[in-house]
C-alpha cells in the first residue's frame, strides 16, 4: 500500500502546479480600464450563474446525502459527498481562473501570438489537472481513509459501496452543470446570434448587444466549468469501476495490487501532464495547433514509458495474474491494453479533426452546401454529423477486442483508465477554448485594435477543434468504457447473489442476459431511447432559453433607441439574471430523467415478471443507453463543430467548386449561419451532456444493488 | 392444410378487387388536354424511371439469383425469384395506376371534394390490396407447391430456406425501390423547391419551374412504388419469420397449423380490408381524416372479428399448444396477442398524429420557433424529432412485453403478423397521398380555378400525416418484430448445432449470446452505426442530386430567359433524366451496406474469435440495427411530418403566442420552409430506408446460416 503515497503524492503535485500556474496568470498585465470593466462583468455574471447553480444542486444533494446514509450509511454517504464537492471545486476553481485570464489573454495578444497562447493554455492547464488531481486525491486519499485508519479491508463491500457513491457525487453533479451550463451558454448564443447578427446587423460580441456579455459568462459556466465536471465524473466512475473489477475478479494481495495499479496510472499521468504542459510552445510556423499537438503527444508519449515503468518496477512484466472468469495475463499484457487506450485516444482525436477541420472533405462539403441555401446546409450539416460516428465507433469496436483478447475485462478496463489517464492535458486542451472565446469577445467590446482580434480569432478557431476532440474523447471512453461498467454490475449482481442469506433480496437470483431474453430486448430498447428523449428535452430547452433572450433583446432596442445608435448602455445584467434563472429551471427535469429511469424500470419489471427479469432489463438497458448514447453523442458533438467551422471557412471567403468566392455576409455564409445556430445546442448541450447520463445510469444501478442487498 | 387454399382464394380476392378498382379508376374522366398533356409527362418520367431502376436492381438480383442456387439449390433460387419479382410487380402496378388517376382526381376535385377523395382513396387502395394480396399469395402459393405436388415436408429445411430466400427477395428490391426512389423524390423537392420557392420565387407546382414535372414523378415512384416495395418486404418477412418460428417451436400437426396460421390471419385481414374501404365515405362534417379513419378503424374492428372467428372455428378457443422452448399457451391467448398488435398499430397511429398534426403541441411548437429565425426552427424541430420516439417505443416495450406474458416468443409473432395484417388498408392510406399530391400539381400547371387547388390541397395536407403513420407502422413492426427476427436466427442456430454431422461446420457450434460477452458489445455497437452510417450517406445523396437539380434549373433559366416570362417551355424531360441517372447511382452504395456488413462482421470476427464469437457478434448486430433503427427512423420520419406541417401552418396564417399573425411570404414562413426542406430527406429518403435496411441485415443472417449448413 506503499503506493497509495506515491499516488497521493502526485496528486497533490497537480495541485502545486495549478497553485503555481494560478500565480503565473494572475501576475500578468489585466489591460486598461475598459478591458477590465468588462471583464468584471463577465466574471461577476459566471460567479452569480454559479453560485446559483450549486445552491439548487446542493439541495439535491443534501437530499440524495440524507437517502445515501440512511439507506447505505456513513461511509457511502461521505463518499457522495467527497465526489459532489470535488467535482464542484474542480469546476468553481477553473472557472474562477478563467474569467481572469480572458482579460489577461486579450492583453497578451495585443503583444505577440505567442503570450496570448501561453497565458490561454496556462489557464486551461489549471483546469485540466484541478480535473485530474482533485478525481485521484478524492478517490485515493478516500481510499486511504477507509483502508488505513478505519481499518476496512480493501475489498470489503462497504469500501466499494463508498467508492461508487463517490463516483455518484460526481456523476450527479456533473449532469446537473453539464446542463445547466449547456442551457446557458448555447441560450446565450442562439439568441444573441439571431437578434444581433441576424435582425440587427451587428458583429458578434458588439458591446451594443444586450445578450453579449451573457454570451461571454456562458462560455465560462458552459465549456469551462460544465466541461471540468463532465470529465472529472468519467476520470472517477472508470477508476472506481476498474477498482470494483479488480477487487472481485482477484484474491489476496493481487486484488490489492490491481485495485490500485488504475491509481497508480493517473498518478504517473498526472505528471507527465504537468511536463506536456511545458511543451506547449509555438514553433516558427507558428502554428497553434502545432503547439497543442506537441503538448499532447509529448504527454501520450511520456506516460507510455511512465506507464511501462510502473510496469517493470512495480508489477513485473512477466507476473502473472489469475482473474476468476478464468483469464489470465501478465504485467506486459497489461501494458499493451495502455497501448490501446492511448491508441484509441489518438485515433479518436485524428478522425474528429477530420470531421471538424476546415481543410477536410466533411466540412467543406458542408461549406458548398450553403451556396444552394440554408436548407442544404442543414442538410448536409446532418448528413456529415450521422456519418462521423462510424470511423469512430470501429475505433471503440476494435479497442474492446484487442484489450478483451489480451487480458480479459480487465484489459479493457485498464485501457479505458489509461485513456482517461490522459484526462489532464486533454482538458488543459479544452478549457483554454473559452478563454480565447472571451478574450476575443472583451478585444471587440473595448475596441482594441483589429489585430489583437485577428490573433484571438486565431486561437479561437483552434478551440472549436479541441472542444470537439475532448466531447469525442470523454464519450469514447464511455463507449469502451460500457463493459467495465457492465461487469461491475453483472459482479456484482453474481457476488449478491452467491452471498445471499436464505429470505433476503437476493436469494435464489439467476439472471439470464442473453439476449434471446425478451426482457434483455425491452431493457435494450427502454436504454436506448433515454438519450434520444434526453437530447429532444435539452434541445428543447435550448430553443426556448434562446427565444427569452431574443425577445428581452428586442424588448431592451425597443425601450432604449439609444442602445444602437451607442449613446445608451444595454442592460447586460438582465439578461444574464433571465438565463441563469432558465438555465436552472431547464436543466432539473431532464436531469432527473436518467436518475430515475433505472429505478423506474427495475420497480415496473419487478412487479410484472419478478426480480430475475428485473435485473435483466435494467442491466440491458445499461447497454441499451450506451449503444445509442454513443451514437447520439458523437453525431451532435462532431456535427456541430463542422458546422461552426463550415461558417468559419467564409470569414476568410469560401471558393465553391465552380470558382466563385463566397465572403462574410453573402448568401451563402447566412445560410452558414444557420447551420452554425442548430449546430449550438446539438454540440454544446445535448451532445456532451450524453456522456454523464450513460454513466449515472450505471451508477444508479450499482447503488440499486447495493441498497437491495443491505 | 385445406386452410391453405383458403388463403390463395382470400389472396386471389385482392387482386379481383384490384382490377375492379382500377376499371373503376380508369374510367373517370381525365379532364382537358393541357391536364392530359402535363400528366402524360409525369407517367412517362416515372415509368422511365422505374423501367431503369428495375433493369439496374435486375442485373444485382440476377447475380444473387445465381449465387442462391449454386449456394442453397433451385428451390430457394425460385424463392427469391418470386419475392423480388412480385415486390416489383406490387410497386409497378401500384404506380401504374397512380399516375392515371392523379390527372382523375384533379378533374373530380373540381366537381367535389368527395369524388376527389374517392378516386384517390380507390387509387391508394389498388396499391395497398396489390401489396397485401400479392405478399400473401406469393407466399402461400410457393409454400402450396413444396408442400404439395412436390412433396416435400411442411417443416423441411429446403421449404424454410426457400420462405426465407423468398423474403430475401422482398428485402433486397424493397431496400433499392426504396432508397432509389427516395433520392429521386426528395432530390426534386429539394431542388426544385430551393431554385424555385427561394431563389426565382415563384410558387410550387408552377410550370415554369423545369422541376415541376420530376417532382411529381418523383411521388409516384417514391411515395407510391418505393413504399409499395418496402411494406411487401416488410408484409413478407414478418410471415415468414413466423413460419420459420412455428416450424421450429412445434412439432407435427400443431407445427403444420401454426405455421399455416400467419398466412390465415393475413387472409381475413385482406377481406376486412377490402371491405373497410368502402367506409372511406365523406361524412357531414367534410373530415378527410374522418373518412380516411372511418376506414381503418373499420378494417381493425372487422379484423378483430375475423381473427376471432378463425380461432373459434379453426383454431380453437381452449386448444393448448406447448412450444419446444415450454411455454404453453391456447387459442385464446393468440387472439389476445393479436389484440395487442392491433392496440399498438391504433397508438402508433395516435402518437403519430400528434407529432405530426398541426393542432397539436408539437407541430405548433415548430411554427412558434419559426417566428425567431431559420435556426430556432430547426433546432425546434430537431427536438420533436427526438422526443418523438419516447411514446412509440414505450409502446413497442409494452407490446413485447403483453405478448410474451400471454404465449412466449410466439405470441410475439402473432402480433405482429396481425399488425401486418392491416398492411392491406394501411397501405390504401398512404399511397392515396402522391396521387392528391400530383393532382395538386396538375391543377396547378393546368390553370384549374384555384378552388380545385383548394380541394386537392386539403386532400394532401392529411397525406403528410398518413404517410408519416404508415412509416411508424412499418417501423413500429419491426421493433415488436426484432426478437421473432431474432429468434430466428437462434432458433435456427440451436438446430444446425444439434444435427450437425462431425466435421461439418456447425460441429460443437455453442453460442453465448450474455451481454457480459464482449463479442456480443462488439456486434450491438457494429449494428448501433449501421443506420447512422447508412442514414448519412443516404442525406448526402438527396444533397447531391438536390444540388444537381438547382444547377439544372439555374442553367435553363440562364440558357432560356424567356422560361420565366411564359414565352419558352422548360426543358422538363432533362431534370427528370438527370435525377434518374443521379438516384441510381447513388442508390447502389447505401443499399450494399446493409448486405455486405452481416458478411464482413461475421468474417472478421471469425478469423480473430473463432466461430461461436462470430455467431454471436453477429446476432447482436442484428439486434443493435434495430435498436439504433428504431429510433432513428421514428425520429426522421415524425420530426419530417413536423415539420412539413409547421410549413403549412403558416398557409393559413400561424398566429404566435404574442397574437401576431405570420402569413404565407413572411420571414417566419420562410424559415419553416428551411425546416421542411430538412424535414424532406429525413422523412422520405432516409428515415423510411432504414426499415427494410433492418429486415434485410436479418434476412442476411439467416441465410448465412443455411448457406453455411449446407
Amino acid at each position: 500500500m506503499t503506493m497509495l503515497y506515491v499516488v497521493i503524492a502526485c496528486g497533490l503535485l497537480s495541485v502545486l502546479y495549478a497553485i503555481w500556474a494560478t500565480r503565473s496568470v494572475l501576475a500578468a498585465d489585466q489591460g486598461n480600464a475598459r478591458m477590465q470593466e468588462i471583464a468584471s462583468a463577465i466574471r461577476e455574471g459566471a460567479q452569480a450563474y454559479l453560485t446559483r447553480q450549486y445552491t439548487t444542486i446542493a439541495i439535491v444533494g443534501i437530499i440524495v446525502f440524507i437517502i445515501a446514509w440512511w439507506l447505505l450509511g456513513a461511509s457511502a454517504a461521505i463518499g457522495f459527498l467527497v465526489g459532489a464537492v470535488l467535482s464542484a471545486a474542480a469546476g468553481f476553481i477553473g472557472m474562477h481562473v478563467s474569467v481572469r485570464a480572458n482579460v489577461r489573454t486579450a492583453q497578451a495578444s495585443a503583444n505577440s501570438l505567442a503570450a496570448g497562447l501561453d497565458i490561454a493554455f496556462k489557464s486551461g492547464a489549471i483546469t485540466g489537472l484541478l480535473v485530474a488531481g482533485l478525481a485521484l486525491l478524492g478517490v485515493s486519499v478516500y481510499f486511504w481513509i477507509l483502508t488505513g485508519p478505519m481499518g476496512h479491508g480493501p475489498t470489503d463491500r462497504l469500501v466499494i459501496d463508498a467508492l461508487v457513491a463517490l463516483g455518484f457525487g460526481a456523476s450527479l453533479i456533473s449532469i446537473f452543470a453539464r446542463l445547466g451550463g449547456g442551457i446557458f451558454t448555447k441560450g446565450a448564443d442562439v439568441g444573441g446570434d439571431l437578434v444581433g447578427k441576424v435582425e440587427a446587423g451587428i458583429p458578434e460580441d458588439d458591446p451594443r448587444n444586450p445578450a453579449t456579455i451573457a454570451d461571454n459568462v456562458g462560455d465560462n459556466v458552459g465549456d469551462c466549468a460544465g466541461m471540468a465536471a463532465d470529465l472529472f465524473e468519467t476520470y472517477v466512475v472508470t477508476v472506481v469501476a476498474t477498482m470494483v473489477l479488480a477487487s472481485i475478479f482477484f484474491t489476496g494481495e493481487a486484488a490489492i495490487t490491481l485495485m490500485l495499479f488504475p491509481l497508480v496510472i493517473g498518478a504517473v499521468c498526472v505528471v507527465t501532464s504537468i511536463a506536456g504542459t511545458f511543451f506547449v510552445k509555438l514553433g516558427t510556423n507558428n502554428s497553434i495547433m502545432g503547439a497543442l499537438y506537441k503538448g499532447f503527444w509529448a504527454t501520450a508519449l511520456l506516460s507510455l514509458i511512465a506507464i511501462a515503468l510502473v510496469i517493470v518496477f512495480w508489477l513485473g512484466m512477466g507476473t502473472e495474474f489469475q482473474a476468476s472468469d478464468q483469464t489470465t495475463f501478465t504485467g506486459l499484457d497489461l501494458l499493451l491494453c495502455g497501448v490501446i487506450g492511448l491508441a484509441v485516444t489518438g485515433l479518436i482525436i485524428v478522425i474528429t479533426e477530420y470531421y471538424t477541420g476546415v481543410d477536410y472533405r466533411p466540412v467543406r462539403s458542408i461549406s458548398q452546401a450553403s451556396v444552394t441555401g440554408h436548407g442544404t446546409n442543414v442538410i448536409q450539416g446532418l448528413a456529415v454529423s450521422l456519418e462521423a460516428t462510424a470511423l469512430p465507433a470501429l475505433v471503440i469496436i476494435a479497442g474492446i477486442i484487442a484489450s478483451f483478447l489480451l487480458a480479459g475485462l480487465f484489459g479493457i478496463a485498464i485501457a479505458v483508465t489509461t485513456m482517461l489517464a490522459l484526462a489532464g492535458m486533454v482538458v488543459a486542451l479544452d478549457a483554454f477554448g473559452p478563454v480565447t472565446d472571451n478574450a476575443g469577445g472583451i478585444a471587440e467590446m473595448s475596441n482594441l485594435p483589429p489585430e489583437v482580434r485577428q490573433t484571438t480569432d486565431a486561437l479561437d478557431a483552434v478551440g472549436n477543434t479541441t472542444k470537439a476532440v475532448t466531447k469525442g474523447y470523454a464519450i469514447g471512453s464511455a463507449g469502451l468504457g460500457a463493459l467495465v461498467l457492465f461487469a461491475a454490475y453483472t459482479e456484482d449482481l453474481k457476488f449478491f447473489a452467491a452471498n445471499a442469506q436464505p429470505g433476503t433480496f437476493f436469494d435464489g437470483v439467476s439472471v439470464n442476459f442473453s439476449l434471446s431474453n425478451p426482457y434483455v430486448v425491452v431493457g435494450l430498447l427502454f436504454g436506448g431511447l433515454l438519450p434520444f428523449l434526453f437530447g429532444g428535452l435539452s434541445m428543447t430547452a435550448v430553443g426556448r432559453a434562446g427565444s427569452a433572450i431574443v425577445e428581452e433583446v428586442r424588448r431592451q432596442f425597443r425601450e432604449k433607441p439609444g442602445i444602437m445608435e451607442g449613446r445608451e448602455k444595454p442592460d447586460y445584467g438582465r439578461a444574464v439574471d433571465l438565463l441563469t434563472r432558465a438555465a436552472i429551471r431547464e436543466m432539473i427535469v431532464p436531469s432527473l430523467l436518467p436518475v430515475l429511469s433505472p429505478l423506474v424500470v427495475f420497480g415496473i419489471i419487478y412487479l410484472i415478471a419478478g426480480k430475475n427479469e428485473a435485473f435483466a432489463s435494467l442491466g440491458a438497458m445499461l447497454l441499451g443507453v450506451i449503444v445509442t448514447g454513443l451514437f447520439v453523442a458523437i453525431s451532435m458533438t462532431a456535427g456541430g463543430g463542422a458546422w461552426d467551422n463550415a461558417k468559419k471557412s467564409f470569414e476568410d471567403g469560401f471558393v465553391d467548386k465552380d470558382g466563385t468566392k463566397h465572403l462574410k455576409g453573402s448568401e451563402a455564409h447566412k445560410a452558414s449561419v444557420t447551420g452554425d445556430t442548430v449546430g449550438d445546442p446539438y454540440k454544446d448541450t445535448a451532445g456532451p451532456a450524453v456522456n454523464p447520463m450513460i454513466k449515472i445510469t450505471n451508477i444508479i444501478a450499482l447503488l440499486l444493488l447495493a441498497v437491495l442487498a443491505h
